[in-house]
């Protein structure tokens, strides 16, 4: 696989980060995930909009323009024969002494990698995460940072009930999303998503449903699913039906129309 | 600098991570950090219990022994000639493909670096942050995860401020620590610190203070801080009174008589 490492292709069994590097030591930078569809990346000023809108919170610099970017990322995906591909953005702060503090002035390390497109994953039978919430009262709610433990711990946990996602409640007890995806329901016919403010990371493909879709964005309960006629979990490479919760069907249990028609064309 | 990747000691120009390592992509491991003073580990066994705490909860594999750990720290301590130092471990879940759930078997990353202990910091004049809360509903409340975000957030906010520490609140709006130490409070002549369940990471030298010094253990608000005789932080590196909150002197605006009776024992 070739990767590009600040700029410059090169085998990733030859890349070399360095083990001082922020993003390594303390979770210290932000990811993107890309889908690319017939060599063309989708979506890529909304994802790079929400690339310097984190790097913004986090005081991080970007090393280059959107467009010196999307080169880099067609320039990948070509240079690994793709056309339909899964393209990963990963900024870290780059290196940096002992201490929390960043350096004065940052050397950020932007490594960009390009994976074949992954087969549609089945629908999702998730369970509610015990183990752990959402901070919502936390910035990192709202950008997609390298800080991702309790999103893996979730999906451990799911994986340890034999399920294939978890929800995830914020510090309230309300849904916020899944652990890799916005969660959306389907109430009385109307699209309802878990607003940003109760922890639902500000996906790229959720902005696409509420603006084109009229979704609403507001609090939902746990026993909101209840009323599900439809569910399903979105993030950048797709949509994706949500069928069961904690072991109960969403509406019949079947992936719905809405579902699908949403799926074939987004 | 020498340091030891993976029982490898290696100069750390030389050393190499991998791009796809979870600790670079998903902050997904664990750290410590430990004082050496006259060549020798302080609380070592603390803190290997601590790592391995961790490791528990994000079913890690630590990759080898504590004594082998003890002795690769020993090695890179005189490796870089030094006899006081900070030494820090860094154990990542290794490399990964995308997606949350670990691979099945793990090739962990164990980096060992040892620096020149830091001279003792000035006594702290802390914010309480605004921008993010400690979330205790996390299970990375409980241990050192590379997932560290929050924090550094928190000490970017305080360096706006002129400060030079920030007091994390938990979700509940109580007091839970600082960003890279815990916090104790002389009140009524008793020393009282923020519980584990309150969002206080389980600090080696706090758990030395509670068991030989009786500190309770409890939930304390933001305007107890106003009752304090006398406050200062924990962490491995030692004792750091702390003088001033939010603009307000602690006690007398001065380093008190327990504080610098600790300072000088632990």
């Amino acid at each position: 696989m070739i990767v590009d490492l600040n700029g410059k292709q090169i085998e990733s069994e030859a890349a070399r980060l360095d083990p001082s590097d922020r993003g390594f030591t303390l979770g210290d930078g932000l990811f993107e995930t890309i889908r690319v569809k017939s060599g063309k990346p989708k979506r890529l000023e909304a994802h790079l909009a929400r690339l310097r809108a984190g790097a913004k919170v986090l005081a991080m610099t970007v090393p280059t323009t959107d467009k010196g970017i999307a080169k880099r990322v067609d320039s990948v995906v070509s240079a690994n024969g793709l056309t339909d591909a899964a393209v990963r953005l990963t900024l870290s702060r780059g290196p940096g002494a002992r201490g929390l503090l960043p350096p004065e002035a940052d050397a950020p390390t932007l490594l960009i990698t390009a994976t074949p497109l992954p087969p549609p994953p089945e629908a999702a039978r998730a369970i509610i995460a015990y183990s752990t919430r959402r901070n919502e009262q936390s910035p990192l709610a709202k950008i997609k940072s390298l800080s991702y433990l309790d999103n893996i711990i979730a999906r451990q946990e799911a994986a340890g009930y034999g399920a294939n996602e978890a929800l995830l409640l914020n510090t309230q007890g309300r849904l916020a999303e899944a652990t890799i995806a916005n969660l959306f329901l389907l109430i009385d016919g109307l699209l309802v998503t878990p607003s940003v403010e109760e922890g639902a990371l500000p996906g790229v493909v959720r902005a696409e449903l509420i603006a084109k879709f009229r979704a609403e964005e507001g609090r939902l309960e746990v026993n909101d699913l209840g009323r599900g006629e439809e569910a399903f979990l979105t993030n950048a490479l797709g949509v994706r039906p949500l069928i069961e919760v904690a072991g109960q069907p969403i509406g019949d249990g079947q992936p719905g129309l809405v579902t699908q028609m949403l799926a074939a064309r987004l």
